[in-house]
C-alpha cells in the first residue's frame, strides 16, 4: 500500500520550500484581514453561545478577555473569523484558509514562537490546503463536502505540526489523525454551522497534533492508495490524485499565487462575479424592471443556497438580496447583512430574479442580463471583481478593512509588518 | 429539500418505539459484556497514552480511579472498550455499536438517570446504527469508511440526546451536528487508531450535543437530499436510501433481532466465520501441510488487513495468524495477542496460508481448504460461529467473560440485572 508513501513525499516538499519576500508579505496581508474579520465578527450571536463552552486555559479568543483551552479556542477564534463570510477565500481551495489555520496556529503558540516561523506554518498551511483541493478534484465540493472543514483540518494540523517543530515522520502521523476526522458536509451553508466549521477543523486538528504528540499508532500514510484520503473523498484515481498531489511545476507559495482574496464586502465569494456585474450596471428604479436574469458559469452559485431571505443574515447567502441591494442602491456593508427583515423596496426587487447555470462556460463569470418594461436590454458579465488576485485590494483599502474594525489598527499594522523579527506573542496580546 | 423531513421521521419512529422485556435483556447482556471487555482493555498501553490527555472532571474513566471531561471519559473509555476487538458487533451496522454507545451515554449519565431509561436510550441507538447503516448500504464500508466511527457518532448523538430528554427538534439539531462530524477511515485498522475512532465518535457526539444545547444553528435535516448524509456517505439514491432508513417492517428491536454478537476471542470479528472453520478441521501437524486455502464469501475479510503480523496484537487482523493458532493447537486468548513477536512454528503455518474471494457467493462464510503432503484434501466452511445470535453465548460463557476480567463480577451482574428500578449511578461506581 505504502510503495510510493506519498505522505512523506508531500510533507517533505511543503517543508522544504523555501520562503521567498513575496510569501512574507502575502501572510501579513492575511494576517491584516484575518484580524479585521474576527473583529468584526467578535459580537455575533454565536460566538456567544460557543464561549458557554468554554472552560479556563491559557489560549486567547480574539477580542474578548477570556482565555480558554487551545482547542476550544480554537474552535471559538475559527467560527468568530468566518461568522459574517468576510474573511479571506483562496479558489484553488474552493474554501476559506485563513479561518482555520490561524485560530490553530494561535492556539499552539508559545511565549517563544517567532513571527518568522509563523509565517511560514501559515504559507505551508495555504500550500497544503491548495494542493489537496486540486488533488481531491472539484467534484468534492460538488458532492457535498465543505472544503473548509474536510481539507482545512489537514491543512491546519500540517501548519501546526510544522509550528511547533514536530518531525516529518510525526507529521505523516498528525496527517492520518486529521484525515480520519476530515469532514463537514455543505448541507448547512446558511446557517451557522458554516462558520462552525471553520472553528472545529481547527479544533480537531489540534487534537490530531495531540494525539501524534503522545504516540498512538495511525497509518502514518493515510493520503495514499483505494482507500487513502486522497481516494475516499475526491473522484480521481489514486495514481491520478497522487501525481496532482506532488506536482512541483509551480515555484511561487500559493498564499501568493494564485493567492488569497480579500474580500471588501460581508457576504459569500460566490456572490463576488455577480456583484462585478450588477456594480457595471448600477442602481435602476423597480418599477422600470420587467426581470433580471442571472447565470453562473457551471455550478458558481452552489454556495449561494438562499434564494428567499428573510433577513440580511439569510441574505449573505443568496445572489438574489445581494444583487438587489446594488440595483436597489443600498450600501453592502455589515448593516445589510445583519438578522433583521429585508425591507419591502428590496424584496420586490428579488421577485423578478431568476438564475441559471452554464455548463458549457470556459471560463468562471457571473452575467446578468435585465429587461426593461420600455423594451431595453441591460447586460453585464463579472469576470474579475475586486478583491480577486487579478484586482486585488490595495494596502489602503486593507488597512482600512482594519480600521473600521477596531481602534487599535494602527498598532496591530506596525506590530504585523515588524513580525519577521519578532515573537507572535507580541500581536496576540494585541488583538 | 426538506419536503419530507426524513430526519424527524427517523427520531420519532425511534422514540416512540416501544421498549420490550427482549430489548432489556439484550441490553443488559450488552453491559455485562462491555464491563468484561473494558476491564480487559483498561490497562492496554493506547489507554496511558490518551490518559496524558485528560483534564480534571466528574466523568469517570472505566478502571481507573480517574475523573475527567464527558468528551474525555467519552474519548478514553470508547478506546478502552474496542482497544482489544473484544467488544460486541452488529452484522447489520458491520461495526461496534456499544464500544460508541456505552461510552458515550455513561458520560452523560447524572446521578438521577434511571436504569431504565439508559437501557432505552442504548437500544435506541442500536436500532438507530443498523438503520443508518442498512441505509447507506454496504458500499459505505467497502469504498473505505469505518462503520463504528461514521455511523457510530450519528447513533450515539441520537442515544444521548434521548438520554437527556432532549426534544424531537433538538435531536435532529443533534443529528445536523454528528453527521458534520462523522468521519473515520478504514486504512487505520490495524493500529490503535481503529479503537480510537470508537472513543473519537464518543467524544464528538458529546460535542454535538453540546453545540445543540447552546443553540448553534442548523440544518435540522442533514440526512435528506442530494447533499445530505445518507446521499453524501453512500451509495444508494436519496430517495432509496431514505425508503431503506424509514423501513418499518420489524417490530421488535435489533439489539435483539439479528442482534449482537459477544466474542469469546479478542481478534477482528472478520475472522470467526474462519475460525469457525479451522475449529471444524482441528490441530494438525505443521510438516504434514502443503498448503492452505481460505476463501471468503464477497470482500468479508476487508477488515483482516495484515497478511504478514509480526506480532501477537498485529495478529488480531490476520486471518493467517489466527487460522495458524488453531492448527498448531494454541488457545485463542489474550495471551495471544499481545505486542509480543510471533514464534516460529506459528510461522511456519502462517507461510503456508493463502487467500481468495468468492464474489458469487450468496451468503456470508469461510472455507478453508487444506491440502497435505500425502495428498489429503481436509475441507470446512463456517456458517455460524460461535458468538453470533444465532449461535450465541450462554449466559454461563458470557458471565464467565466478565468473571475472568474482574473480581468484582458478581456485583456487577447483579447490578445490571437490577438495573430497570435502579439509578445507573449504582453501576458506574463499580466500574
Amino acid at each position: 500500500m505504502a510503495v510510493n508513501h506519498i505522505t512523506r513525499r508531500f510533507v517533505h516538499q511543503l517543508f522544504l520550500k523555501p520562503l521567498d519576500i513575496a510569501a512574507i508579505e502575502d501572510a501579513k496581508r492575511g494576517l491584516i484581514d484575518f484580524v479585521a474579520v474576527t473583529n468584526c465578527g467578535k459580537e455575533d450571536a454565536g460566538v456567544h453561545k460557543l464561549l458557554q463552552l468554554a472552560c479556563g486555559g491559557t489560549s486567547k479568543v480574539i477580542g474578548h478577555p477570556i482565555y480558554t483551552t487551545p482547542e476550544q479556542a480554537a474552535l471559538i477564534n475559527g467560527f468568530m473569523a468566518h461568522a459574517l463570510d468576510f474573511d479571506d477565500v483562496h479558489h484553488e481551495l474552493r474554501g476559506h484558509p485563513s479561518a482555520v489555520l490561524l485560530p490553530t496556529l494561535f492556539a499552539l503558540c508559545d511565549e517563544d514562537t517567532t513571527g518568522i516561523r509563523f509565517i511560514q506554518a501559515y504559507a505551508i498551511g495555504v500550500e497544503a490546503m491548495a494542493k489537496l483541493a486540486l488533488s481531491l478534484s472539484n467534484v468534492h465540493y460538488e458532492k457535498g463536502w465543505h472544503n473548509t472543514s474536510t481539507i482545512g483540518i489537514v491543512g491546519a494540523a500540517i501548519a501546526g505540526a510544522y509550528l511547533i517543530g514536530l518531525t516529518v515522520h510525526d507529521t505523516c502521523r498528525t496527517i492520518g489523525f486529521a484525515t480520519t476526522m476530515a469532514s463537514g458536509m455543505r448541507i448547512h451553508f446558511g446557517t451557522e454551522t458554516k462558520p462552525l466549521h471553520a472553528g472545529i477543523a481547527a479544533k480537531h486538528a489540534i487534537e490530531a497534533i495531540r494525539f501524534a504528540q503522545v504516540g498512538m499508532h495511525v497509518n502514518d500514510n493515510s493520503l495514499e492508495g483505494y482507500i487513502g484520503f486522497l481516494s475516499l473523498y475526491g473522484e480521481n484515481t489514486p495514481k491520478k490524485a497522487e501525481a496532482l498531489l506532488l506536482d512541483v511545476t509551480s515555484a511561487t507559495w500559493r498564499i501568493s499565487s494564485p493567492g488569497l482574496w480579500f474580500k471588501l464586502y460581508p457576504c459569500c465569494s460566490g456572490s463576488y462575479f455577480g456583484i462585478d456585474a450588477a456594480q457595471q450596471i448600477g442602481p435602476l428604479a423597480v418599477e422600470e424592471i420587467e426581470d433580471i436574469h442571472i447565470t453562473f458559469s457551471h455550478y458558481s452559485d452552489a454556495a449561494l443556497v438562499i434564494r428567499e431571505p428573510k433577513t440580511g443574515e439569510e441574505g449573505r447567502f443568496s445572489i438574489e438580496y445581494i444583487v438587489s441591494l446594488i440595483l436597489a442602491n443600498r450600501p453592502l456593508h455589515l448593516a445589510s447583512f445583519l438578522p433583521e427583515p429585508i425591507d419591502d423596496t428590496v424584496q420586490q426587487y428579488m421577485k423578478k430574479v431568476r438564475r441559471s447555470n452554464d455548463l458549457e462556460a470556459v471560463s468562471k463569470y457571473t452575467q446578468i442580463d435585465i429587461r426593461l418594461k420600455n423594451g431595453t436590454q441591460l447586460s453585464a458579465r463579472g469576470i474579475n471583481p475586486k478583491g480577486a488576485p487579478s484586482n486585488p485590494l490595495t494596502t489602503v483599502e486593507l488597512e482600512n478593512k482594519l480600521t473600521s474594525a477596531t481602534e487599535q489598527a494602527d498598532t496591530i499594522i506596525a506590530t504585523i509588518r515588524a513580525l519577521n523579527s519578532s515573537k507572535v506573542s507580541s500581536l496576540l496580546q494585541l488583538i
